[in-house]
């Protein structure tokens, strides 16, 4: 898939990704939608990169929806009744698919599914579709310029993109209840008290700040372990009991002690840097291990 | 309803919830018990209303529940043999209603249901459901001479108002152990260190700082999108996967992009306040949204 | 069973549950896994007993498994090829239980169960299962000295012992996701700021201090209502709704109130220590209340 709307950048093993459309301070439409899944699907299975660095072409990361297209500005079927059992049993229906499933939430819910690390290096505002898309990310660094707002109640319309999933796993339920009733723009210094954000960077560090941290997590590292790491927190730790942890960590380990394992205690019996081969385009078989109607 | 334990006054948009029983510390009933569910039942569909503001009558918040009554202390009906098959199946069960199930647990399944905001002030002790029925607010602001206690385990009993799913939530696991164990009474400095409450007041200003706070997350708010994100957030963010928040999610900025929507991205591209008219009282087809035997 | 690398030591009412084989570290074992099964579940039915107290002999806690065996260092029979449905449909088959199921996921699911309160004193090295069997702990007190790592990375390996689950819980996501993609050891002031651990100790001080800490939680309280209140956190919080820990608390509040529940008013009211009779190892008839294939 050829983009329009962002670019796709490899630089020594990790994925810039840039949000491109700087003249609209990169307001997301249906079109960015379809190419950030795609991007993101693609790095998952690209062996040569293991990390991803997200950010904005511009002063701007992403100044939410883009309201000034015509018709419905969410790209929505006006004509259709969509019910609760549609959602459930019906979301891949062309219909469902194209007309009523929110565009942000496909895009997180790839995020989600990624088997890469992926880091926010959020550059300039940040608002609406443009906060929340910075919630499935493993850790967002900012620029001190950045700004936030999940500011869709001032629209009338409601939280989207997983964020009423996401947002109170990261600030807690009642942060995450002021800031979508606040609906307002609040500034890098809130979204890094309230640990929105991890920390904050002078601008014309934030990239390369960005990049050196996504490289120091995935160096000597087994893009596998990553890989699962990554599934198993996000999965296992929303699982109503532990034991649904220890059925996966238990494959887990399996797999990966009789893979790349091997070699990792080889390398620490030897004291040396492991070599590691395994592929994350290759995962052991019960990858992924959701059921249906659990899968995203 | 007419209320003899509590009163419900409507200020400016704002319901103030008052527990009355001054000569008992508003020690709770099973009779305060029902006009709490009624009170917040009513005021989820009263549309004059855009928040609620909880306080107590005189110096205390809540004492806990009334021990000096006669009988089973706690409302419960002794002749009875519970198993958790009936809790399953039977809790609506007119014996299990009354005699089984847990007074505290009614109100704060009301709570969470309720769709406004629910603020606290919280003017004194507040002790055992005191403690407890603070959980399921959105958020607590106190007195400097509040204090807080879930004091279950030094009656030998447990917790109870569904503060063992509510308080990790909030305070974190750790703590709600911790605060489980010890059982006793801590002052307003430690509930604001553990985040517990949300802000530390003057006695005196209290509760117009609550209804202000109150107030300032309704202002110019659609009342759908409200109730909304309130749901969303406590619902979806507790499902074991985001695809589920996705579902729900699609369909409220679906239904609120066809109604108040429209009106706030013409009020945002005019650069004017919205005028929303979606209420509360007519929520979309699709909420509620749980199936049984999810709902409470 | 005799326990040999472990010690297993009452005083005053707390276990004293010491990790004991100095001369490797305390590393871990198949043969320590089994031994640390068999002593939660003895702890928890022991009605001389109030809490736990985890300690390591000599200066570490525990080094992490013990990687100088021959053949599967993680004891895993290299002939089996285990699916996601045998680990749902098999998990106690002889051959999936002794050669698949992760040895540290048995330790804290046992922990996981436990009726009593359990307490970290971590008094050195404590990495890999050393670090993630602390988790289910329900608190970790730590010497200056302590240091901290979930090195699965490192080794080609993934997260396990439950720690998907449990460690977000306490640390958060975020946190969680960054020391297991860093997989590197660090320091017991990292460890408290993060709040992995409660706080700091002297190092000659750290196992009084954690024994008082254990007693004061425990004293003039109920077993029964100690019991369920760590058993009610733990599984109530994770349920996606309320409504699951209102059954629950229902019949916890109904069962202690006809039993320890009169002793403790009656105490109240008298003004006097109460003296609680029921038995931790004689739970209400609704214990466990996890249907399969819920339970661990």
């Amino acid at each position: 898939m050829a983009y329009s709307t962002i670019r796709y950048e490899i630089d020594d093993g990790i994925v810039r990704l840039t949000l491109n459309r700087p003249e609209r301070m990169n307001a997301f439409t249906v079109e960015m939608c379809d190419e950030l899944v795609d991007a993101y699907a693609r790095a998952s299975q690209d062996d040569g990169i293991g990390a991803i660095v997200v950010t904005g072409e511009g002063k701007a990361f992403c100044a939410g929806m883009d309201l000034s297209v015509d018709g419905n500005v969410f790209g929505l079927d006006e004509t259709l009744s969509p019910t609760i059992e549609d959602m459930r049993d019906k979301l891949d229906d062309p219909a469902i698919h194209a007309g009523v499933r929110d565009t942000g939430g496909r895009v997180t819910l790839a995020m989600y599914d990624c088997l890469k690390p992926i880091v926010g290096a959020v550059n300039g505002v940040a608002v609406g579709i443009g906060s929340t898309m910075l919630l499935p990310m493993d850790f967002r660094l900012a620029s001190h310029t950045a700004r936030f707002g999940f500011v869709f109640g001032k629209l009338g319309i409601t939280l989207e993109a997983c964020s009423s999933w996401f947002l109170p796993r990261i600030v807690g339920l009642e942060q995450a209840l002021e800031w979508g009733y606040r609906a307002d723009i609040f500034d890098a210094r809130e979204a890094l008290e309230k640990k929105l954000v991890r920390s904050l960077h002078a601008p014309d560090t934030l990239m390369e700040d960005a990049c050196a941290f996504a490289r120091s997590l995935v160096k000597d590292r087994s893009p596998q372990s990553i890989a699962l790491i990554r599934q198993m927190l996000w999965r296992n730790s929303a699982e109503p009991r532990p034991i649904e942890a220890h059925r996966i960590e238990s494959l887990a380990v399996f797999y990966t002690s009789i893979a790349d394992g091997k070699e990792g205690v080889r390398a620490f019996r030897e004291k040396r840097p492991p070599r590691f081969s395994a592929k994350a385009s290759e995962m052991p078989a019960f990858y992924p291990w959701d059921r249906p109607p659990e899968r995203g």
